[in-house]
């Protein structure tokens, strides 16, 4: 199997599943018992929490609450710092190519009364920085913008946020989801609250965490994002709802392997970049190779059409995507690469390849192959196989 | 290890454990993915369903969702049915001794306006019929009961619910807290709203689900809960965050086993019981036997401290609990045991031993010699071990 979905989730790390065997076998405490077996489960996920800590590359005066996962995580930061802020302002800026965790959340406070300015992006998924300097104003009480895009992987403009909204005075928090970039590039420190999750870095599903800044708002109140998930007060307080010890244990097992191992390398992404190149003709590469997460690559095969190539790559043991995971079983096109500008014909014909850790020059070199002969024959023979 | 905190948490199966490694270790692929990879993890999440549907007895006229557990499904359900009816009344009906799950998303929705009335219990937490009565009118929209109490195992009078909310008019819906009786015994067939979790019954940490119906409201209008987590739309919708597929699949793997195993027969509790009382003078029963689920014992040992009995107990091996593992951690005396209006000096001395199917009748003949010898030893000595 040459597995080259990895932004929508990815095989585990074996030391992480045996990390998650013995809380499932042996250390199944409840960690809220006073006994050792619970005791133990506590101190377990203190070392989680430091594991991820160093693996964002972030300092020791933040909290990491964790969550179910990245979509959690997104949620709580998301309603939680409206619900938290909504006296000093009612807009919240984002991006037009946010993840559906993030846009969704929006949607909906949205409803309830908050102003949403979606800044858009160029035909590679930059943002429109005059359109984000000029969204942010007094009343803007969030700004949740996504580190690495998941469909194309651009980089985005993280680290002019906190300077623009000290600049145009916004009284609000800075949320980013980290989801694609935690564990392969460091994450942007000035960030109030930073999403991650587990199963993108070879961890577990169902694991995640919201990093909680301990620091101020601009307004000089502390930063205070109320639980989104209530009862019984683990996690501080923050998250209810006995902790998911061995995913935990996986997530910070995983975190410290991925750090140990450096930054994602863009050695593979670029190789299979020229490969595509060299062996088809007319196609698009849609991520800005320079300004990316060396995991991902998106590429327009014009006159195809990408789920068909998808299943002819399939035959091939090859596994790839069309866009995200999560949007791509669903009717209609990709909001990501619709908001990027791409014709209609552009956007049909995308494949999205991601790498992980466990890639290597060969599935490149056949991933290279099987895709050109893939898009040769549809091109030859329509979608009729 | 004698483990008798079977209601705090349970070891898992290791059917479970290896249901959950298929699906860590070979099929990891996202369900969301086009791929086969994708699809049969697609299909193993709908087996889960029939199997959790099956195990809790209850027809396939309803929806299984996926949680994180039993208390994000307690706050899905709660804050779902109270912003889907909150037109039809603001009134919603509990009681005193609801786990915090229940409670901390009343205390929520308290403060936007809804007004919460918490049924009373008698000295055996059983619930104030009258009271229930008495509560329940035509702007309840909600009905939220658990169907056995965490701390001292008595079946509340979930089948009197629907009948008292025809009678009184009453408009909303019924939520049932199942996550004690789950897997030990059949669930109320005419709750709408039913929680489950996974890890109380030899299942993994992290997984639990929403058991929706598909029927009406008394308005005639379609159940209709909104998700809690938004995003990618899984779940058909109704809960966001990439499927955490192992957990879903171990969850719906002891829900099988269990099922095959039989309800929870009270053969070990009655030999629990009758041990302790006559091993051991001046102690009160606090379960009602006879209206409880077979798998706790609340037991006072007066002139004790509960807690110094646990870690005496611990040291042979012992593992119990004061009361519920997400509240013994923390300051302060159980609000269900205070609910029952046992005396203070009663609830200090307050041990729940709680069983699951690993326990054999040789761990309850030695958890009775030992929790005698501590009850001894602590009324000779005191807390000075």
């Amino acid at each position: 199997m040459i597995y080259l979905d990895n932004s929508a989730t990815t095989k585990q790390y074996d030391e992480v599943t045996e990390a998650m065997l013995q809380f499932m076998k042996q250390d199944f405490g409840n960690p809220s018992a006073l006994y050792q077996l619970g005791i133990d489960a506590e101190k377990a996920i203190k070392r989680a929490r430091g594991q991820v800590l160093d693996a964002a590359g972030l300092a020791g005066d933040r909290d990491v609450v964790f969550t179910s996962g990245g979509t959690e995580a997104d949620n709580m930061a998301i309603f939680g710092a409206a619900d938290s802020l909504k006296r000093l302002g009612n807009r919240i800026v984002t991006t037009a190519v946010e993840h559906p965790a993030v846009l969704e959340c929006c949607n909906r406070l949205e409803k309830q009364g908050f102003e949403i300015i979606k800044v858009g992006v160029d035909r590679q998924c930059r943002a429109d920085i005059e359109q984000l300097e000029n969204a942010i104003n007094e009343r803007t009480v969030l700004v949740t913008m996504m580190h690495v895009n998941n469909e194309v992987g651009t980089v985005m403009p993280v680290d002019r946020v906190r300077e623009i909204m000290k600049r145009n005075g916004a009284p609000g928090l800075f949320h980013c989801d980290a989801v694609q970039s935690f564990g392969k590039m460091p994450l942007p420190k000035d960030a109030d609250l930073i999403s991650i999750s587990g199963h993108k870095i070879h961890g577990p599903k169902g694991s995640g965490a919201l990093i909680i800044s301990k620091g101020r708002t601009a307004a000089g109140k502390n930063i205070n994002i109320p639980a989104y998930i209530v009862g019984g007060g683990q996690e501080s307080g923050r998250r209810s709802g006995t902790e998911n010890v061995p995913a935990i244990i996986g997530l910070g097992t995983a975190a410290e392997k991925g750090q140990k191992e450096g930054p994602f390398f863009p050695v593979l992404r670029d190789r299979l970049c020229e490969g595509l190149k060299n062996s088809i003709e007319d196609i698009e590469i849609n991520t800005p190779m320079d300004e990316s997460c060396p995991s991902v690559l998106s590429v327009s095969f014009r006159g195809t059409r990408g789920e068909v190539l998808l299943h002819t790559l399939e035959q091939d043991g090859i596994f790839v995507s069309t866009g995200s995971a999560c949007s791509s079983n669903k009717k209609g096109q990709s909001h990501v690469l619709t908001a990027m500008g791409l014709k209609d014909r552009e956007i049909e014909g995308t494949l999205r390849f991601s790498l992980g850790r466990f890639n290597t020059e060969e599935d490149i070199d056949t991933a290279i192959e099987k895709t050109a002969e893939a898009v040769k024959r549809f091109r030859r023979l329509g979608s009729f196989r």
